[in-house]
């Protein structure tokens, strides 16, 4: 009998470790994969005798070049020793830094000793093989049946090329019009410009080869129709990569309209919803909408459940449709955790058993919140979906990623050139025609592949890797939810923002009964310059930690219900402009652990408690 | 007395070798570096007990999670030493593909462990800080002397890049005119769309810092004028990131034009200037002109110098002026050749006799033309540049570039995200407004930064490097030129198409007398499966290239000459609608050498009449 349940992964084994627990096996297993390197190139035409021999190796001048590359190679140490951020350890609550995966750093030294270059077929057959077989896994993963995926450089770069998709499909029936009107008679250009992707798409398959080819050459890509496509809406937790995706394609900043958040800072559905409409009015169509699965600041989880029930419901009422993108930079890998070994997506109330089976949490306890599975549930109806496995992939960057619901949506931005794309040479289909990128690291697809095929993208694997950090993160909320601190007689109180959707969590310092706000700003900004590189050298630092403001100018009034609840008032906010913030990724995958996070928690207070008396000093 | 002319770099030192040669150094430093890491994580807050304990290791589910890593590691071995292309062989005369630096290698690996984000300062100071530097060493390898630049994903985003420069840059005075009239007052539109960089920036330093921010926001960053810029003109042997790059960037097909190429593939400067002039009449602008040095299917080099006059002369006598940008992604790092130790562009009367003395090339004679080294000198009088480490800088993918003239370009593209910049937090000026991607390796800027240390961009360091792989091209093409096979009573004649600009040398095989095109072209197509991954293992190969077409669709009429010349008909052609080449970028560090050439010309040459025989009995 095949034993079906890997519950027995142990992450442990997966990472160097914070003191280097793992530096052995890594060793030892480079060494190997490196001989094996050597061995490859020795033996392709072993007839054929070395160029550089042991006579030219004994040379003055091969001495001193040798000599030259170890000094370069010792500054580079020094720099990188003295000037790197200590993310290995648990006393690392800052940007989304962490340990990455030992299979994946393993993987991208062998391949890149390679040098594949993905985008040319003939130059890496087997790491473009790899990058097929890992968008296979990116369009599982977000559960997509007729999907498609690939690496892109990074997550901003998947989120132009999500907007590329939307702009170019969106032009598509207005250029049917002007070429093939026959496909869209009886149509107006308000239902052209509402027409859902399926339908354009099973249109254009209709169409004769050569009259698709003149759609396309008629659409959004040869610049046509641009001022005609309406408006992309985007949270106001957006990433800063949405404007300058935006400015970039040619849709222009003036199209971006800003979706507010609620309290939670995650979209308004209702918002979204009136904005729609109020552009319905003057007949103004929605390009897109972005709803985003862990935003940079709060790691805050969009409902994009009500989003698909929005689209929904406005086109069969009202004929709206909108293209949807889930920007899931960041927390697209943590829809493994709903996914069993055959990757169905499994019902709410089996998850606490299952979790419990595969080792998922430590602790008992809700994990999850239903509205956090439903999210991750609808996402199968987006048309596209960024996935950076250099975030919670565990993966060393740059390895971002996109995964699109229909393979033949490719078809819309495809080009193909001849000497990467030639099908009576026997190269098989690429990614060339369909990406940004003109070439791409074989090595990065090598470590995403190794990295999928030794944490499956489900409960088994991944899940088990993100359930970590998201008890960890939690940890880390509790533990902050109930610190004070007396500092010479000052009281600090510590405020956490939200209860976090994911593994992020967001706080602040403020000195008990102070009631201004730029005085509040300025004692978690100085944590901050204590807390990082700013303040001296960063390897003696104990405690090290992010920060961000949330001004106006972006978020506008959603963290006024925050300010209020420390006591400050809307005004204080709008005269300020701004609140600052400090901010942990907690993505170590060692705090989930009880005992280890009491070990490191008087650690932590301690290092807080020594800042904040230098700071009041 | 300091002894500044380092004569004496050995290549040799500096790669693993086609036979592994050098792979007791690159071990050796592999793991004095690893080690030096693997400290680094113990030495941090060495008062923490590690978190993976000795018993934790030893349980049953640590090793079985090894043994799984290391059976999907070991599928990853076989599958890369199966399927790739051996491109470390002098056999090798493919794709842009060779050994690359070690020192390069074994910086990306060691700073891999660090996983720094270059996007992020905060997360990444040290690579932060290279990667300025790195900026700086593009600048200055271009002759920019207010220059700024950075690394890139790649060749085909640095591309991108100059082109979201050039549209939002022309579209300034537009928007001046709208925000702050007086700036621009007695000029006509056509005047404003043919205003000289420089001069814009000008302006725009002028006024008054929040009406630049208003300027910016009215410009095609915001979506407007758009149908106003005019068109963009890339020469015929285009790379296709060209349309990609005009699809995603608004900017349109449509406005593309192709500029005709002579009979050595380089742009035809008297067609520019017709081109230019027939828009002129009906008053279209000229957004931008590309320039190409290193052609990806020929390795051509566009009279730079020629298009810097044409746009002098065309400004000065009817005030007509473009963009400029050069896509060196290929030819760029050569410009080191013509530097001097201190950076100094050298005469062209010293050039022999200061490579003798350097040691750049073996042989004597002319290595470069007149005409290409006016077209490196004429560099600096372009907007932005397209750099990639990733090709002629031997440094593993995926590392491209680009440099720009006037660093406060930069403001016309800039943004600023709060988490990643901020003034106040004490985090130095950083990339992240300025560039597309949102992350990107802080391993790449230290394999680039190590190189540069290492081989200096200037006669003494690249310079010598890439006269190696130009040697060893004219090696080739002399040995192709003089080359013909008698397969079993068969004449098969070897035309090379251009004595080559720089170190790429295409030819085409052909039966003696054949008058056949069809039949030529499938000659070679088949010539090509035999000789790369489609014709069974390539690691058995013992012969390796590359193929592309020459497509009437793309190339108009300029393979004609070349066609012509083998006896054959522009007629011929256009039936056929492309001819087939064969395609060598030979980017080998060893080739340059007399003897070891000697070494494997027969060897070649006996591979080649192999496969020709297999093809034709």
């Amino acid at each position: 009998m095949v034993e079906k349940e890997h519950t027995d992964l142990n992450i442990d084994a997966l990472f160097i470790g914070d003191k280097a627990e793992n530096a052995d096996i890594f060793k030892s297993t480079l060494m190997k994969l490196v001989n094996q390197h050597m061995g490859w190139r020795e033996n392709y035409m072993p007839q054929d005798m070395p160029l550089i021999t042991e006579a030219d190796k004994d040379s003055e001048s091969f001495k001193k070049t040798n000599e030259k590359m170890q000094s370069v190679l010792d500054e580079l140490s020094v720099r990188l020793r003295s000037n790197s951020v200590p993310w290995h350890s648990p006393r690392y609550f800052g940007h989304m830094n962490s340990e990455t995966l030992m299979p994946s750093i393993l993987a991208y030294t062998y391949a890149m000793l390679w040098n594949g270059n993905n985008v040319a077929y003939e130059s890496s057959p087997g790491t473009s093989q790899m990058e097929e077989q890992v968008g296979k896994d990116f369009a599982a993963l977000n559960g997509y049946k007729e999907g498609w995926g690939h690496i892109s450089a990074d997550g901003s770069l998947a989120n132009m090329e999500g907007l590329w998709y939307a702009r170019n499909v969106k032009s598509l029936p207005l250029a049917m019009k002007k070429v093939a009107p026959e496909l869209v008679s009886g149509k107006s250009d308000w239902e052209l410009l509402n027409m859902p992707t399926h339908e354009m798409l099973d249109l254009l398959d209709k169409a004769d080869p050569k009259v698709a080819d003149k759609i396309k050459n008629n659409s959004a890509r040869a610049g046509h129709d641009m001022d005609k496509l309406g408006k992309w809406i985007v949270p106001q937790t957006k990433h800063y990569s949405w404007l300058k995706a935006a400015d970039v394609t040619g849709v222009g900043l003036d199209n971006v309209v800003s979706c507010p958040v609620d309290e939670d800072y995650r979209l308004d559905a209702d918002a979204l919803e009136k904005i729609i409409l109020d552009f319905a009015k003057d007949h103004t169509p929605i390009l897109g909408v972005v709803a985003v699965v862990g935003s940079t600041e709060e790691g805050a989880i969009d409902p994009v459940q009500k989003v698909v029930a929005l689209r929904d419901k406005l086109y069969n009422e009202q004929g709206i449709y909108f293209y949807l993108h889930i920007d899931a930079a960041y927390g697209s890998y943590a829809r493994s955790m709903y996914l069993d070994e055959d990757n169905n997506f499994m019902p709410y109330d089996q998850l606490e058993s299952v979790w419990k089976k595969y080792g998922v949490f430590q602790g008992d306890g809700e994990h999850v919140s239903k509205y956090v599975y439903d999210v991750y549930k609808a996402f199968p109806e987006a048309e596209s979906i960024t996935v950076d496995p250099h975030k919670m992939g565990y993966v060393p960057y740059a390895a971002g990623g996109i995964a699109i619901r229909e393979k033949r949506m490719r078809d819309v931005i495809g080009y193909f050139p001849v000497y990467v794309y030639d099908k009576r040479s026997g190269a098989p289909a690429t990614l060339t025609p369909y990406i940004l990128e003109g070439s791409k690291a074989g090595a990065t697809a090598a470590a995403v592949w190794t990295a999928h095929r030794v944490l499956p993208l489900n409960v088994s694997g991944y899940g088990k890797l993100i359930g970590r950090s998201i008890e960890a993160a939690q940890r880390f909320y509790n533990f902050l939810k109930g610190l004070s601190f007396n500092i010479n007689g000052t009281e600090v109180e510590v405020n956490p923002l939200t209860d976090p959707d994911f593994n992020m969590v967001d706080w602040t310092f403020n000195i008990k009964g102070n009631k201004d706000l730029a005085k509040m700003n300025d004692l978690n900004l100085k944590f901050y310059q204590k807390a990082s590189f700013v303040g001296g050298p960063v390897y003696n630092n104990d405690f090290i930690t992010s920060h961000t403001d949330f001004a106006t100018d972006g978020y506008g009034d959603s963290p006024v219900p925050y300010i209020e609840s420390l006591g400050f008032s809307a005004d204080d906010y709008h005269k300020e402009t701004k609140v600052g913030i400090l901010r942990a990724c907690v993505l170590t995958p060692f705090l989930y652990d009880e005992d280890n996070f009491a070990a490191y928690a008087p650690k932590i207070k301690s290092a807080m408690e020594e800042k904040l008396t230098q700071i009041l000093d």
